[in-house]
């Protein structure tokens, strides 16, 4: 049994993993997970949509906002709702996409699939550089990202989609503007502590920093908040990221962000808008 | 010029570097930076208090809460007030500690320095096995430790201790319940999926998993939350972590944080707490 990867590429972590691994033509099955429809499933976390549609809150708080749930909303155990008989939530150690099957070995989080990739596939060397200097900058940025961008990046797509589709209504625009102030922060910092004047994160190619980095960037683009509007530097290295991975594989991982919008026919259950729409509020505070 | 070591221990990450760096004994200079005192400085973001001890908030937030300051706090852009006259404010790129200065070179972000010490330095392979799948689990643990361990532990010293000293008066109780329950949450997942049965996190040996989680753990036990009682399973692995490192090594990092009642002392500036109060109030949001 060769490699697994279980991933919904509405995830940003996800998307990174299925860039890297399909750039690198590492071979692997790809394990379709669907955070907002799926087969029946009776694990524990898992919440029925009405008419078809299932979605898991843990699962979606974990892989897409980058936060996980706050205690006592009933969503502390992140569990897996795939379509996949296989599904993600056996696979994976923490019940969350994306997780890593390969043989017996079963892995989870991001970070840790990634570099797994890098050294069992022996990637090219600028991903995840020899040197011990380069590679420590890309382990810096990778930390640094966890408290900075993916803190605030997701939230745009809750605020202007997850959140008005299970509450029926938009949140005060004070609120996005908050959100919006706390990733300008990240933004400036990134600009200006890590990219610099250079091509890339650590110098003059890609590496596994500025993959995590730009995929997270692109989910307040899929909702309608261009953030390289006006930054022009941001602008060039999202153009060289695009041209290192190439193009058309940076679109087909970006598509169901881009097309975003179609989540709004969903029709959620009113017994399960009750139910998250707290959560949902809670998490975003 | 040898390794410095930007260090304040009354922060959990750079207990960890401390307790990394002293039990493999890697020669370097211990660069005081006390959070809570300081001798004269003009760094930006560096606020006085009254009578002699100095506090920079935006630091404080950054290494002891585990957590950037919210967007328009006036807090945004994190600088350290070291009282060492080479301050880590000139030599961490984020300007936080801890920091690493290692001739021209300079990092930030605790796992990016304890990498950088275990291949530099070539410690045991136990730390950060060349074994594929141990070194995956390794960094499974330190992403999800992120996330979870790290975004409750802290807090509970904000609550029992920093916020009284700032705002005058003690939090409602519900508010340590509520951080509480985070806590029980992320340690009930830290034995189950992590721990489980095994003398550490990765197996019989210990890891910079075990290191990095329990520094973080014994920050609420410093403040009066003794999250091991009643964990017989947590307690014996604690146990294990200190024969590891060395029990006097172990005491010798914590001793600020066992005496954490000391900062009652200090006096604080009107204005600072003024300042300050509504900025923590929001970090623990």
């Amino acid at each position: 049994m060769g490699l697994e990867l279980y991933l919904d590429l509405l995830s940003q972590p996800c998307r990174s993993i299925y860039i890297f691994a399909r750039s690198n033509n590492i071979p692997f099955e790809f394990k379709q997970v669907e955070l907002f429809k799926g087969g029946p499933g009776t694990g524990p976390g898992r919440v029925a949509a009405c008419r078809g549609p299932r979605l898991s809150a843990p699962l979606l708080a974990g892989s897409v906002l980058g936060k996980k749930p706050a205690a006592g909303s009933g969503a502390e155990q992140p569990h897996a709702g795939p379509s996949h008989s296989q599904g993600a939530g056996k696979v994976s150690l923490l019940k969350k996409v994306p997780a890593l099957k390969d043989g017996d070995f079963t892995l989870a989080e991001c970070t840790a699939i990634l570099l797994y990739l890098s050294r069992k596939y022996n990637t090219p060397d600028h991903w995840y550089p020899s040197d011990v200097q380069k590679r420590a900058q890309v382990d810096e940025y990778l930390s640094w990202h966890h408290a900075n961008i993916r803190a605030n990046a997701p939230k745009t797509m809750w605020i202007k989609v997850l959140i008005p589709l299970f509450t029926g209504q938009p949140l005060p625009s004070e609120k996005l503007q908050e959100v919006m102030e706390g990733l300008f922060a990240s933004l400036k910092q990134f600009e200006e502590r890590f990219l610099q004047d250079k091509a890339f994160i650590i110098g003059s190619e890609i590496s596994l920093a500025d993959l995590v980095a730009i995929v997270e960037l692109m989910q307040p683009v899929g909702v309608g908040c261009d953030i390289f509007e006006d930054r022009p530097r941001l602008t060039e290295w999202r153009r060289r990221v695009e041209d290192a991975v190439g193009k058309e594989l940076f679109f087909q991982a970006h598509e169901m962000i881009f097309n975003i919008k179609e989540l709004s026919n969903i029709q959620i259950h009113p017994q399960l808008k009750e139910h998250l729409a707290p959560v949902l509020m809670k998490m975003l505070k």
